[in-house]
């Protein structure tokens, strides 16, 4: 194994697929990219075994400056590889395997050989690419992934709401994209052209994290996936995740369609009302009560430790009834953040029924949570 | 109490005081900041009991839009006192004690009634100022905080070791500032006019630290000590630290006075070229060697675990005998970074005595380090 490439280009490439890497991977092999060094590319590779990235540095691409004179394959500790390429201070570095596993990193200054592992050592990944194939514009797979992604439980107890639920039937042509916590639902409906058959995954949040942060600045996305794993595909890099198991929840019913009270408002200070409010709280928690009255809605919040918050803001438009309910600061001002609109509609159906939170402009995305019980 | 404020200039008074609270006191007061509304002027206090400071906001400084209503005093828990006074909205906010300990901050938009402490159940800190008092610009005082802060001692054995020294002699007018951790000191020499006793105190960490990012864009501080602790002043702030306890060990005997090598060479070569070599480490420390020929120095660095690292950098003046020596790269970049300069002068007394560090064109400060035995 013996090249020389565009430090910029590789080291790129290294923080790529480093995201997949986690800290003490019990297979100490993972802690480490794979180089594997082709004829005419070198395909870089790292794992936490769940969430893969491969990302491709080719020949023919000159923004590589690549030059390969032997390949062959090693893997490198990604904590001390990364590291040592970004403070090389030449444009184009030399990697070479000298003896073994025992890699030479070089420019014109600076000289490192650092012990690697053997290629034959790391773990096979299979990259095939599942049959069902189509592209999504990447504006619209992140929109539709950041509406939902903070809505994910963060507790193991039931693994499959750790994941982003993606259901198409294909006879309607819609994608429905769903997370849930069982205390909140964000729910966003997509339209997909040109896919036959239907699909019910469920994704990891972390893959769908490393995802949004890559795709900036790239237009298509091709995704293929199968019932175990999901590919995106764009640039030179390709990520898998596998699928998480487990039948997602059939959410539908939860979603209200009666209302006794719907109200208007300006969402600007709504989130800043309730961001103040929202330093009040019991026991690390900070519950908001909200008593909407005709033209108004009177927003308190009460901790027997650290006191209590109250402000008033104006309604725009009232439907029904006054209502008092109260729920969770934090849900509340992460669906409304979610929704990127200057007005904002709250639907009520009831004190102690979930209620929905719309973008009046956007039917697309609908955000649930669930009230609390208040006590006073 | 009962006053209207700036709310700029209160929430920059409450960050400043703020920085003397520890998470978790022992003392359970000490997690508040001190509000002692007089007639004239607010006083925010808040300390950690060794770090105290002290805030003036003053009804004649129009800054501070102060309106005074009625005296009195509080404690507010600083977690969410400056929390709450940056998210309100309003240029002046009002704050009101109406029961007991119950403070009511507000605006036109929000209202908060937070939960305080009694004034009287706030520890009396002693701010008498002591006699022995001067002042110095700030430019010099941090200049000569920054070159020694980062050498001391992090660990409680020796807790002398932990602070910075101020040794004044009245009779050549000179303040020797020292830091060390045994393994490498830190010697400032500045000039101080119009001190006539002589002093000589060591200064905690904390409170130099907090210093140092209060001091900036403010000419003249005052300082006043005597054997317990000092005081800074300045703009409308007070800051007092207990002094530590203990005799700061000699350490003019430590600094070597004849020299077997000394070279003279490019400081962004150097701290980059060792920059590099600390990323071999073996058991998480990373040794350097220096092989210092007539005209260059080969750096090398070499770990069981990851490998090895060699470098070339060039000598631009060299004087006595060929070394090899090894030592400690983080103190070693440390200490180089104090210095400010392009050309660096290193100074050996041998491949086991302490070494020193020196900007050509600035004697006032000298950096040494010890060498650690190298076994290949």
């Amino acid at each position: 194994m013996n090249f020389t490439i565009s430090k910029n280009a590789f080291y790129h490439g290294l923080s790529n697929v480093a995201k997949a890497i986690v800290v003490n991977s019990p297979l100490p092999q993972l802690s480490g990219i794979k180089i594997d060094v082709l004829e005419n590319q070198i395909v870089l590779t790292a794992s936490d075994s769940d969430l893969s990235i491969e990302h491709r540095l080719y020949l023919s691409d000159p923004n590589t400056k690549l030059n390969i004179t032997e390949i062959g394959s090693v893997v490198i500790d990604a904590r001390y590889l990364n590291d040592i390429v970004r403070k090389l201070e030449d444009d184009v570095i030399h990697v070479e395997l000298i003896d073994g596993a025992l890699v030479k990193i070089f420019d014109n200054l600076a000289d490192f050989r650092i012990n690697g592992m053997k290629a034959s050592q790391y773990p096979k990944i299979d990259f095939s690419e599942p049959e069902l194939s189509f592209t999504m514009k990447s504006e619209v797979l992140s929109n539709a992934i950041n509406q939902t992604l903070f809505a994910t439980s963060d507790r193991e107890t039931r693994p499959v709401l750790t994941g982003v639920n993606f259901n198409y039937k294909a006879e309607d042509k819609k994608l429905v994209v769903i997370a849930t916590d069982s205390y909140r639902l964000a729910h966003k409906t997509l339209s997909l052209e040109n896919v036959d058959k239907d699909f019910n995954i469920t994704i990891p949040r972390k893959a769908l994290n490393e995802l949004l942060r890559m795709i900036e600045n790239h237009e298509e996305i091709n995704i293929s996936l199968d019932e175990k794993k999901i590919q995106f595909q764009f640039d030179h890099l390709l990520i898998q995740s596998r699928l998480l198991d487990g039948l997602f929840p059939e959410t539908k019913r939860l979603i209200p369609t009666q209302f006794v009270t719907e109200i208007k408002t300006q969402m600007k200070q709504l989130v800043r009302a309730i961001d103040r409010a929202s330093f009040i709280k019991s026991e690390g928690v900070s519950t908001v009560k909200f008593d909407i009255i005709s033209d108004e809605i009177v927003i308190t919040n009460t901790s027997q430790e650290m006191g209590s918050f109250k402000e008033s803001i104006s309604i725009d438009e009232f439907k029904g009834e006054p209502l008092k309910i109260s729920f969770s600061s934090r849900f509340m001002i992460e669906a409304l953040r979610s929704l990127n609109t200057l007005d904002v509609q709250i639907k009520f159906a009831g004190d102690m029924r979930p209620f929905l939170i719309i973008n009046p402009n956007d039917e697309s995305i609908i955000q649930l949570v669930l009230p609390v019980r208040s006590y006073d």
